[in-house]
């Protein structure tokens, strides 16, 4: 076994995930779990998603060798301020948050002497919340990316790119700058552009989305995403996402000339580089030939 | 049976399932196809979608009591003056289009006496292209949207009414303006943005589409639709397009201004109100209370 105990601070979609894949491959003895929500917590208990819980973090980090951050992001750095005190020699702390950037030297400065931060970001869930939508085999074939720093301990790198591997991910090693820069492009900006569109549905006219289709759906999926977790994300990436979303309105302002000089051919450019360009993914976002 | 001979214009993934419905229906006695790719044709023949097919419009409209425009939007007004010197007494011409409005009268205008057109739009259809993709159940619980004029013929409303019904369709009825104003908000400004996300990326970093994960993929499946079709259809629709690309942009700088002032509340507040209409939506995009 990897670990003897595993601690999941916020068990939702991805910490119930966490949890499920960490007993279906046995990594380890005891899965633990940690939350404001008792009734929560005693449901996946109940429906042995976790061994046991506990409400208080003293208790949570208490033998733990791994504590895995599935808590909305805003609330990472107040978390690992309140466990530093109870953290034990050689006790791995990871995340499954959105962003990194600054937010990892943060999270590495409030870890004790002995313990060790390393940042994590599997590429998967959902619009869906909750332990109800939780799946052991939720990361198989997603992308999980890893954000070593100079000051990340290279043993417990290792131990947490062997955790996602055994459930079936596949490890990338960014460093968080770049991290921060890629997701904007491709995970926080199309969040944005979901909800904008719903939105400007309701400010034409909401009756309007009766006549919604696939297309429709498909593009807006992402707007059902918990608005409270994605405000976080978004705040937390701003510098990042300000900049991507002025090249987006650009790409867009093209577009309206195109159409205003009725430029045919610069139009028809404009959406086949795009087609090939997104015809180059499969189901899972990977490069096809990568 | 509704009809003796329906003649398909254009047997690509809409055509090809057009054809393959009325089969299935048994609407009609007689399926012809016509195209400018006698290689389709032919293949679609030995594929039974249809029964026969012609490479001249004069024999594609002999005796057919339906004639229905599914090549793209772009070449119906060409077709229908080309077709109407040998329309029959009583034929009905239809389209797929998913443009409307001034483009209706002008068809309108082109045909004889005696021969009646109908607008009517299958709000389905997909990514996809082709015979190989077309299925006869395409249409079933999808929402079709019909666009009398004060010139359209009753009787002929209600048969292609009908039809679509038979096909399984939710059959709706709106005024060619209303309906491009609708789907400009609902297809045609979403198509655009998928596009246009697809080449923000590209812009950045194409190689940062390595790590998208299944939100990009579905927000941008409908960057994968034929460009051809699609510069026609924005052509077209140009201007309720760009009035709507002007809304979503502000709907954008919202966002952007409220990452700017730090602004949480706010944030949260346009995710959750996207959130909620979104919510309201099924699979097929009806309103679930509808």
């Amino acid at each position: 076994m990897l670990f003897d105990k595993i601690s999941i601070i916020g068990v939702g979609l991805i910490g119930a995930s966490f949890a499920l894949a960490s007993k279906q491959h046995g990594i380890s003895r005891i899965v633990s779990g940690y939350g404001r929500n008792e009734a929560n917590l005693k449901r996946a208990q109940g429906m042995k998603i976790i061994d046991n819980y506990s409400l208080s973090l003293r208790d949570l980090s208490k033998d733990a060798d791994l504590i895995v951050l599935c808590s909305p992001v805003g609330t990472f750095l107040d978390l690992v301020k309140d466990l530093s005190p109870c953290l034990e020699e050689g006790t791995i702390i990871t995340d499954v948050g959105s962003v990194k950037g600054s937010l990892v030297y943060e999270l590495e400065d409030a870890m004790p002497g002995g313990a060790h931060f390393v940042g994590s970001h599997p590429i998967k869930g959902n619009e869906k919340s909750g332990i109800d939508a939780a799946s052991g085999s939720l990361f198989q074939g997603a992308t999980c990316i890893v954000t070593p720093t100079e000051k990340t301990d290279r043993a417990a790198l290792k131990r947490v790119t062997e955790t996602w591997e055994i459930f079936g991910s596949r490890v990338l090693s960014l460093t968080p700058e770049l991290h921060d820069r890629i997701l904007s492009s491709v995970s926080h900006l199309p969040h944005i552009i979901a909800y904008a569109l719903v939105n400007t549905v309701d400010d034409i006219n909401s009756e309007f989305l009766r006549y919604s289709g696939s297309g429709f759906i498909d593009t807006t999926r992402i707007a059902m995403s918990s608005p409270e977790i994605w405000r976080d994300i978004c705040m937390l990436n701003r510098d990042n996402i300000s900049h991507h979303i002025k090249i987006f309105k650009q790409e867009l302002d093209h577009i309206a000339e195109f159409l205003h000089t009725l430029d045919k051919e610069a139009l028809q450019r404009e959406f086949g580089r795009a087609r090939s360009l997104r015809k180059t993914l499969n189901k899972n976002g990977y490069n096809q030939t990568a």
